[in-house]
């Protein structure tokens, strides 16, 4: 077992999980539960049995975020379970706290029938400002976030698509920066149309980028293609504007962007010889990515990313979703529309002054990062 | 608005709430990341998924209690909504945290619908190590109880119910010690068949009283009755030796012990000097007792307990259900059972060494309270 992941268990095993919660009122005295509890708080149950939205003025529900996942696709461990994804959702909830100060709570949610899971979610949700869904499993995932959004009114996000969307664009905004490349003359090969990449593609549409072409494990998704969901279907129609119908290899060639939300190795050096110059490439699969940058760079990439820390350039979501979040408390907004999610990309991107090959966006740690995140999605 | 609510309104406006979410390990830096999050966080879910006990080891199912309700009974007010419970909830997880040192996350489940509560609850409940269930009403609280009881393996308990049954018969224990009246000639009335009722004549049984007579608001509950549900008719099959068949007034004529778990002012000065010498009364309706302790006393009471905090000898559940969880942790067992509850009682009342009528059970904020329940539930 390597170092990490050894460190992590005892980490793990040390503390119990990594999440407490802690009481912000005293309760040491018969006064103090008098007014915490019986009978002193009969007086905001009243108050919002009038009025569910003074939940807000009087409850955890005014800052709280439920992490919510079902287990199905976490990480790159897959379907590992509900109870098996608890530790990556604990983890979840300590990024929104460190990064954004929001309290925040783990569900896993034991069903793998979308209209169950979506019913559960829905009846346990009153208590929540909003609603982080995680490594749920593509194309149930969308299903799940469409109905969410639609059926309750609060936020909701799915972070694996949108968290993942968001900082790519931020990083594919210095790209070009460095690069001189124009979005309206880009080439983009997106590989993989799980969550991310399906979430990247309408991102970058939006964005403005008009020349996408997605692949999936069977090669290039197109009009041609007999055998896609209703979700990659709707891609079918927005992208793949040259009607290329063979695999991977015929997308990249003259791609200016390769972005891989797919499986590890799948990039060859003979790929990225064949794109256009300067290619930017990145390969996001974790925990090996689609090519190594080491690879990509002899190849001739310009710039490459991975969703790695121990290389330049991680892409990496906490950058986005404390922010986001944090925005959409602030401005008590119902939604996280994609509006949103754009200016939060341009947010990210612009606190990189002059960003070069090896620095494109702000380090995760950067104290700005979930303020001017916030202020974006707030305007 | 008297002035605890006014004062708790205000409370609970400053702080929004009184829970916070806070992370038990760093995360200021890549590696604490990198251990707490991504990449090092797939050991204990890979660990978890070999074996789901791990995450008693891994996550914070280790000391985490859910505290559950749907909102149909709250405090004295009734069916007000899940939302609308949430304050409550929130106050039972701060009083785990401050009794018992134990991690608590309310919620509230918005469903009036007996298995859609059940069905909700099962999906949600890896992540906890026990699950309060509180405010439910009755008969519903029953079957809920029951079901999630036998079908999940962890620790279960409706406090309404048992925490109260426990504090109750704790007051009895030491009540018998100061009257000199013995368990097996006791003749005790119970007035109210809900949740707390039902349990307290579950456990006076168990400790040995053998002439119960429980009346709802149609008056004695018997074999004469017609109009019972299946949990009221269990309850007629267990009580009233004596076949009495009449109304309150016949129930209490010549009783020991009166039990209300009802309604204000059903109790009245005339019934109290009908009863045996030395009546023992507990008027536990909030916030306004079944009849009041001056009035009570007057008319020949000996020893009077209330729900308030405002007269002597106060019933709270939090001197048990903390130490009654924390118990149940210590000892990792998958169900609290009726000896467990029983042990408690005698714990609690064990902790005064010479009542009095002023003085029957130890202060709220005893120290050893949740240690010596939680030992004698280990036990």
């Amino acid at each position: 077992m390597s170092d990490v992941y050894m460190k992590s268990l005892e980490l793990h095993r040390l503390h119990r999980g990594k999440l407490e919660t802690v009481s912000k009122v005293p309760a040491a005295t018969r006064e103090d539960l008098a007014l915490a509890y019986s009978p002193g708080v009969a007086e905001p149950c009243r108050e919002i049995a009038k009025n569910p939205a003074a939940a807000y003025d009087y409850t955890m529900k005014s800052n709280t975020v439920a992490v919510i996942s079902d287990g199905s696709a976490v990480l790159g461990l897959g379907d590992i379970g509900a109870l098996a994804s608890l530790p990556v959702m604990e983890g979840k909830c300590v990024l929104f706290r460190e990064f954004a100060g929001l309290n925040a709570v783990p569900i896993v949610v034991d069903t793998r029938d979308t209209e169950e899971c979506i019913r559960v979610v829905k009846s346990i949700a009153g208590a929540y400002w909003g609603i982080n869904l995680e490594d749920i499993a593509a194309p149930r995932c969308f299903e799940i976030e469409e109905r969410l959004k639609s059926e309750l009114d609060i936020p909701v996000m799915h972070d694996d698509q949108h968290g993942t969307a968001i900082v790519t664009l931020a990083w594919l905004i210095n790209a070009l920066r460095v690069t001189g490349k124009t979005k309206e003359a880009l080439r983009v090969v997106v590989n993989g149309l799980g969550a991310g990449g399906t979430a990247i593609i309408n991102l970058l549409l939006d964005f403005g980028v008009r020349d996408i072409v997605a692949c999936d494990s069977r090669g290039i998704v197109g009009n041609h293609r007999t055998d896609l969901n209703a979700y990659k279907q709707k891609i079918a129609e927005k992208t793949n504007p040259r009607d290329l119908f063979w695999d991977l290899a015929a997308a990249v060639e003259g791609a200016d962007v390769f972005i891989g939300v797919s499986v590890a190795g799948v990039l060859w050096a003979e790929h990225v010889q064949t794109m256009a110059p300067d290619p930017i490439i990145f390969a996001l699969a974790n925990p090996e990515p689609e090519i190594r940058p080491e690879d990509a760079h002899a190849a001739g990439a310009r710039i490459v990313a991975t969703g790695r820390s121990d290389y330049p350039n991680q892409v990496n979501n906490a950058l986005a979703f404390p922010g986001i979040f944090l925005g959409a408390l602030e401005a008590r907004v119902r939604d996280i529309t994609d509006a949103m999610k754009l200016a939060a990309a341009h947010a990210i991107a612009s606190l990189v002054e002059v960003p070069d090959t090896e620095h494109i966006i702000p380090d995760l740690f950067d104290p700005r990062a979930s303020r001017v995140v916030a202020e974006a999605v707030r305007r």
